[in-house]
């Protein structure tokens, strides 16, 4: 596997470091619109909350597009997110001690700041991906499922998760090429392809029973109505989504692999920095709305901007910059 | 360019990430040892301390190992390197407003959330290069230089480090392959070969003349002495040179860049990950010493367990696990 170098990296004008990965676009119907590199198997979370709206869990917990927006976070952990993440546990007579997602400081270098100023230590509401485990929890406790190892491979918590995420992708979840989670739950290696058809169809509902599409517009139309608790303060994600608000869903994961749907086009994306890098990935994912959307000029020239962020020195002073390459436009 | 997959990331067994890069293994005499990939243009920061030794700075203010590893150092800002710095600058009669390195949280959490609960917050002293600079400082007042603007290019504290770097490397150090540090130095773009060169010679001395071939021993032993203010709690740089004491010099720079020497082989190591990636530039460092030192079994198979670092779950539970490929090997 040798992918094209998608993104550069300049220290002055001196390439300093390249990145390789991989891209899928696709529609709905299962046409490829557009395919970069080998788009090898690869990990990735998403789709997994489905069954906390299909289940009937989201409607009988009150949960709008706030709460549903954070069951599909990686959340910084800011207070917003962290009380947020509380409240929906509360819905479910439930609270931090059910998480088995594990404690971390927030990845928002304010939030973990602020924490420690107060004498305090984070929790598990802390984790970036307490929102998901709360949607999880709450979507077993509506269904009268025992919730303890709830990110356990078989538990049933898990096994609606993975039925979910086999029938969007049209991909096999294999045990055999099951991996864990940094939140503990079981991930999956499936082609990147089966993500970016799974997104067109999260983001079309072609294919899909009248609820599974009903579940998934909804999702998708509360993060895009609340980027901020989808990531938060200063993310990649949320300029994307606010860039053009319900018209881009874009969601990071991990080791630089992203997930977006452009539902006006009926497009979904998935892509995969080789090295694992986020700084990457999200070039990558800018570049490459720009280029889907490049009809919309204006919105093009301020995704194109945000495909070429600055680096800079400890004092602010701007000595660099990625960029896309020629690949990518 | 396609340089060889030098490293990569299991989840499970699934290889999820890969990294690319490029090693060179030079003697003093400029034999090359060991090549793989393009040993490309890269920018990196070393040698630059040996204008402080040379200058008779060095001894006119008794600094020992300790004072000359920070001098070489990129810490993680703990209390141990902050204090140092201090007394470094002090014995010069400067204080930290003099630093023009800018400020940042230290790269250590632990310090960041300490610095953080005492109501504090960062200042010069905690920037990685302080020690470096406060070496540039010391020189120049030691020297009857004015110090403001040390860090520009053109300033004689500069001047000082450039001429040092070439006559070291022996490559043109350029200004139209010059960028800025993080630190707001000058830093040039130079074959990573002429590093691995400039490295087998500072182990050794070969080519220098008396006074630099003593400092640059001098500079190195430091290092090797007191790893911990080169780099700081849990660094990969620690553990490879308490592997084995004063016998494995390594120092990582930014962009996935290593310098290494082994001076009981009289060989320098240059290296660089084409991604940037940090975590795979520490796998490969480790590979190639295992591999270079293969003859002490006991050591090779401590780094070889040093080249395959576990991923984590937020839990603790081992996920996975970065590995060197048979490239390296």
């Amino acid at each position: 596997m040798t992918n094209p170098v998608l993104v550069e990296v300049l220290r002055g004008a001196v390439v300093e470091s390249a990145h390789r990965g991989a891209i899928a676009v696709f529609e709905a119907d299962g046409k490829p619109v557009w395919e970069i590199g080998d788009t090898a198997r690869s990990a990735v979370k998403a789709i997994q909350a489905l069954p906390l709206v299909e289940s009937g869990a989201a409607n009988a917990y009150g949960f709008g597009n706030r709460e549903l927006a954070l069951a599909c976070a990686s959340h910084s952990g800011e207070p917003a997110h962290v009380e947020l993440a509380w409240a929906m546990l509360a819905k479910a007579g439930l609270d931090e001690t059910a998480l088995e997602c594990g404690a971390h400081w927030p990845s928002s270098h304010a939030a973990t700041v602020a924490l420690a100023r107060a004498g305090k230590a984070p929790n598990a509401l802390h984790n970036n991906c307490s929102g998901k485990h709360a949607g999880f929890l709450c979507t077993c406790v509506h269904a009268g499922i025992a919730h303890r190892g709830y990110v356990k491979s078989g538990h049933a918590s898990q096994e609606m998760v993975r039925d979910a995420m086999q029938a969007v992708t049209g991909a096999a979840h294999d045990f055999h090429h099951c991996g864990t989670d940094g939140c503990s739950i079981p991930t999956y290696a499936v082609p990147l392809r089966s993500f970016a058809l799974g997104f067109a169809r999260m983001a079309t509902g072609v294919g899909f029973e009248p609820v599974r599409a009903k579940a998934a517009k909804r999702l998708l139309s509360a993060c895009m109505a609340e980027p901020f608790l989808v990531a938060g303060t200063g993310r990649a994600d949320v300029a994307l989504m606010e860039a053009a608000p319900d018209r881009i869903f874009v969601k990071g994961g991990a080791e630089g692999v992203y997930c977006a749907a452009l539902p006006e086009l009926g497009l979904g994306i998935a892509l995969k920095c080789d090295d694992g890098a986020g700084r990457a990935a999200e070039v990558m994912v800018a570049a490459c709305i720009a280029r889907l959307l490049h009809a919309d000029k204006a919105l093009a020239a301020k995704l194109i901007e945000q495909a070429h962020p600055p680096i800079e020195s400890r004092i602010g002073a701007k000595v660099g910059a990625l960029r896309p390459t020629a690949a990518l436009s």
